[in-house]
């Protein structure tokens, strides 16, 4: 969206829904001519927008759009910083790889805590790699962080990540959203949310870190991916109904500023407080899988650095690094 | 394309194609943050601009969009009123009924002259309300006017309409086009434009006139129209090759304000002449199908309202009002 287009918008929305606004006041408030706010009313129209138009009273706002769009979550967004730049695409290969197209060629300009959104990606990865589908309703989205930690804190961003999803998700919607280790965000045994990070470090501190994250808000799993149905559950499909995205994608954004912010003062262990506490993976019986090899055993803790601290059956306590956990 | 995309776009351009202008620069000027500078660029380069992106110099117009937007035909308009304000859209189903739908949004405010111009219409009509095929690579525009003037003075718009398309045509391309009554402008025996008038009038002054323009340019006729490739022909056919659109279109639009000035001030005797100098059907055998009848004869001449007078086979002379007109 841009600028005057939001100007419009804005006029618009500022005198309410359904209340007119003649488009001789938008004209001259905006310094364009009359045909020129038509073809704007017509491009919010085109992004989802219902405006009326009644030649003597002019155009009313009558219903928003439902994309994600940055004007949209604004209006909910309570944050200082994350997200209070945010750009919206329609469809992008990813936003991650936007995200690394955006540092390329702006560098150290881009404003910590720049959020790009967009509607679809064409090509989506979740994590290790795996193909990510990501389909119309969902809220896919790179946070663009300029953190200044040192790489072995990457866990509790990541961390800070799937408690705002998990949280997000139980205020805004009161559904029961736990978190898989590592990152993965679980109603009841299916996946609802995932996370991904991608750093660029100098040495040992992080110079960029990208915040990847895909949640299926208003999709119907079984029609868009039916394969997977037993594995993975939508906002939607939860409830029974659609729910409106923008205000609580600005939620999520504020509960993960929160405890974004607690990751760079040091302040970490309330998180892993509370990173137990929403773990659906502690305390029951697991089976491992690294590139190495495949056990079973109980899942007892994770460590400062992430690893899952599993006992495994009739042996010894191993720490996970990585590698794919699944719950007996 | 919105008013910040066009601020970057000049600023750009104004540095020259292929010299670097820093994103700073772009940044500052514009009072817009750097990844907003990003964003338009990208949005840019959706658009068909080729612009470069080095992180040390910054960002280089490497190439113009082929697109017909506003901006580039801006470049080349020597107009004083028509196609000053002109709006581009990508698909629409015509522009037209666009132009209408302006018109009952918008009304008197709409600037006598605007031009709606679109890359591809889905709905092109053509006259008696034929289906008139726009595929992308062509010019579909619908010219607004609001002329005080009699409605029987309809045809010389039309005739201003014509005789600028083909003295464009011939001016910008070498291309001998020539007019077949009553609008259409042909190369050889086929057809390469066309033209839609379209009223509205309180008693006999005319309120608004939507002068509909096609013109097949950049297009294909053996792939986008097969079937009707003995009857119709484009000027990138002709030429064997792909020519600059914004150009040709920038100087059919001052070709017909010169002449549609000529109709205002009631200098239509000139326009005459020329329209007879650049007949294709005066003093042809041709075959006239109205709705009542059909009949053969020769082509005389054209009366002050545009019928064709014509002299029938063995018999009387006729005025023809409305029809289709075969040469033989």
């Amino acid at each position: 969206m841009t600028q005057t287009l939001f100007d419009v918008l804005r006029i618009l929305d500022e005198a309410g829904i359904g209340h007119p606004v003649p488009g001789e006041v938008i004209s001259e408030r905006l310094g364009i001519t009359r045909t020129a706010v038509w073809k704007y009313v017509n491009l919010l129209r085109e992004i989802g927008y219902r405006i009326d138009a009644q030649p003597k009273t002019g155009y009313s706002l009558e219903k928003r759009s439902w994309l994600l769009l940055p004007y949209e979550v604004k209006r909910y967004l309570k944050t200082q910083v994350i997200g209070q730049e945010m750009h919206h695409f329609e469809q992008v290969p990813s936003t991650d790889a936007l995200a690394r197209q955006l540092l390329h060629e702006v560098g150290d300009e881009v404003a910590p805590g720049t959020v790009l959104v967009a509607e679809q990606q064409t090509g989506g990865i979740g994590r290790m790699n795996r193909v990510w589908m990501s389909p119309e309703g969902g809220i896919w989205a790179t946070i663009v962080l300029m953190p200044k930690l040192n790489v072995d804190q990457t866990f509790t961003i990541m961390m800070a990540g799937s408690l705002a999803l998990a949280r997000a998700i139980r205020q805004e919607f009161g559904l029961s959203a736990l978190i898989k280790w590592p990152n993965d965000v679980f109603i009841g045994d299916k996946k609802v949310a995932g996370m991904t990070i991608e750093l660029t470090a100098d040495d040992d501190i992080l110079r960029y870190c990208l915040v990847g994250v895909g949640i299926d808000v208003n999709v119907s799993v079984e029609k868009t991916m039916p394969n997977i149905s037993n594995l993975v559950t939508s906002i939607s499909d939860e409830l029974g109904h659609e729910v409106e995205r923008a205000e609580f994608f600005a939620r999520f954004l504020k509960e993960f500023e929160r405890r974004y912010n607690m990751v760079l003062k040091g302040e970490t262990e309330p998180l892993f407080r509370e990173w137990r506490s929403l773990s659906c993976t502690l305390h029951r019986r697991v089976r491992i899988r690294t590139v190495r090899e495949s056990f079973d055993g109980e899942a007892i803790d994770i460590d400062e650095h992430g690893a899952l601290i599993v006992h495994r059956d009739g042996g010894e306590v191993e720490r996970v690094i990585a590698g794919d956990c699944f719950m007996l």
